[in-house]
């Protein structure tokens, strides 16, 4: 019998405790022995769940418990998230977490602090929900070299999307229905301005080139700009627009990396991902393209991925995965103004000035304004191009990148 | 250093040694030890070749060899595969294996030789080429009850829809074309008759449900009665043909098992796999639908999933991986006849019996002929009724599946 800990009760944490009941003999079959939940952290009371028992308001109760040899952290946050997880990594425990904050923000430490203590640090769960894609990068891919990893990483900006483009809502009704469905919080800033997805690619990344990639690096540009009037001029010239995180390499061993709304030929296969779905596509040397599609979020999605984490730390006991990045300053990380990339941009009038700025534009007639889908070039330069139409009074109504996947 | 021996250098193998060379120092970074090639088994010369002092012709040179510890199989067929590789596991060497057939005929039997002499058999490459799957149906996937697998498992049978689609050719000329880009066989019969993907289907359902499926006992149909005019027909009721290879658990505890072509509504996920790209949809309770895609075929995606397993079996030298099922009689196969489906049948002239014998149809004219979109049956009961259409001079001009997925 192996003692589990669950630190944190709301959707994911009740999921997994659910996951690990209700699965309880597939799951004996592939440890070779009983997963036991014996403590569930949580500050509220739940009188009625059937492992009421096991709840405890301390979390000394769990790291100082010797009988527990993995911990699930569901909690959210890096507050007090971060402290426990490192205490029960200290105290040989192996941990597996959903929270893609915490990862995001403390991977490389936590990763060290497991290493140092011959306990295994996992996070499946943190990027894509049910989807697997931390194992397949790490293991199945081992014999390539990553070139490029994009994904649609956040299901709410999906969904939002989705909606602009087949029920011609446009984005603040979007996203409120969102709101309604309990697809996006209250306060949707994290999914809307990227934020969320810009955790993810920093955990795909870090993990794909094996130095950590830290949010506040990355370059990041949410979608509450893109208007119905692009998705539909977007749609018209054969593309969709979705929000990506993109990760690849540059000539000079640097990495490109950001979060932007983009066009996507819709010969893509990420621009067939709908709905609250994720995509995320892996290029490497030797597969080519791959690419894992599913739910990236809700309960037994997510639950289902910590589950599977727990049963390999409790197959591996004593052994170590080899899921595993070192820290860094960042340096490795080119500047988003030397990015290259072609841009879908859209003027007020007759846009002969921007025509002339863009030259070799492929040009559409937009309603009285001019939309020009642009040859590549460094966005440091697009960004000063921009800014001299928006000087010389031919207003740049929206400027969003097109995807060379 | 692990010694590794390759039994076969054509298309696949001459890959497996192009990516322990060219990797070498990922690989070994993964493995903490160098991974050797001791040993290629071939019968032909290659001089040429950097690796030329370790060919041999004679296989006692490997499986008497006990420096080695991982032999790789990427022979094809099954004779002499199968003698080979139980020598190998009997002598307690892991084995790989991208060989499907072998897999699919011998794969219980072969996993329990594995399991006596404490190797590993591993085969990611068998199915899928390049994607990963085996490996996350067994590991990422643990925590969910599977409830189906679909997939587009045989790339040319893919092209040649897709040229049919796109190209309005017609399918013997689509054939001639992936015939002359390398992509079907001179013989082509294994593909357009549904063979190759049976075998990986039966790979899947043998794997998720735990006893073996052998190909014998799944109905299987090819490609080859099927139209342009049903790919336009499908097209223009908002449908994709595409060869699917299903297997999804009844009722009554038995397992739906077959490869069929089928119509796929263009919301389908699979539905927008193209190309010579393959793609498998995973069903689980929790997680709902996963999708993994790629490129199924192929020298280098098949051989970077042949190194893969090659690391994990030098990483688990004393341990044994979970992939296993037990051998089994056929019995849990549920008879063709009890699956149900709804159908596209075409009919010539107005199609009166037919509406009358599949009531409640979908109906649509189509240049002098019928089109039914009918209600779900039992096979069993379409087959008679077909025949009925048939006897009575309402030729069916075509019959084919509608997927539910």
């Amino acid at each position: 019998m192996i003692s589990v800990a669950i630190m944190g009760h709301g959707t994911v944490g009740s999921g997994v405790a659910e996951i690990l009941t209700t699965h309880k003999q597939k799951l004996f079959k592939a440890v070779g022995e009983e997963l036991y939940v014996k403590h569930i952290l949580d500050l509220r009371e739940f009188p009625d769940s059937p492992l009421a028992d096991r709840f405890t308001k301390n979390f000394e109760d769990i790291v100082n418990d010797i009988e527990v040899r993995v911990v699930v952290e569901v909690m959210g946050g890096t507050n007090p998230a971060y402290d426990f997880v490192k205490r029960c990594l200290q105290a040989g425990k192996s941990v597996v977490t959903s929270n893609k904050e915490l990862v995001a923000k403390h991977g490389a430490e936590l990763l060290a602090v497991a290493k140092e203590n011959n306990a295994n640090f996992l996070f499946e769960a943190s990027v894509g929900g049910g989807i697997p894609i931390i194992r397949p990068l790490s293991q199945c891919l081992v014999a390539n070299e990553v070139d490029e990893i994009a994904g649609i990483l956040n299901g709410t900006t999906n969904f939002i999307f989705g909606k602009m483009i087949n029920d011609n809502m446009d984005f603040s009704d979007a996203l409120k229905l969102a709101q309604d469905l309990g697809y996006a919080e209250r306060n949707p800033e994290a999914d809307i301005e990227g934020h969320d997805a810009c955790r993810k690619i920093c955990i795909l990344a870090s993990l794909a080139f094996g130095k950590h990639i830290y949010p506040d690096n990355v370059y990041t540009k949410g979608i509450s700009e893109i208007t119905l009037d692009d998705v539909k001029y977007a749609d018209s010239l054969n593309y969709v627009i979705k929000l990506i995180g993109d990760v690849k390499k540059t000539e000079d061993g640097k990495l490109d990396i950001l979060v932007a709304p983009m066009l996507l030929s819709k010969d893509c296969i990420l621009s067939d991902i709908n709905d609250v779905f994720n995509g995320i596509l892996v290029k490497g040397d030797c597969t080519g393209d791959v690419m894992f599609y599913g739910k990236g979020a809700g309960k037994l999605p997510t639950a289902s991925a910590v589950v599977a984490d727990v049963v390999d730390c409790a197959k591996h006991l004593k052994a170590r995965k080899r899921i595993f990045w070192t820290d860094s300053d960042g340096s490795q990380v080119a500047s988003y103004k030397d990015s290259k990339t072609a841009m879908y941009i859209r003027v007020a009038g007759k846009g002969e000035m921007a025509q002339s700025l863009f030259p070799d534009s492929e040009i559409m007639k937009a309603d009285g304004n001019t939309v020009l889908m642009t040859q590549e070039y460094k966005f440091g330069e697009i960004e000063e191009k921009i800014a001299k139409l928006n000087e010389n009074g031919e207003k740049v109504l929206s400027a969003i990148r097109i995807g060379n996947l």
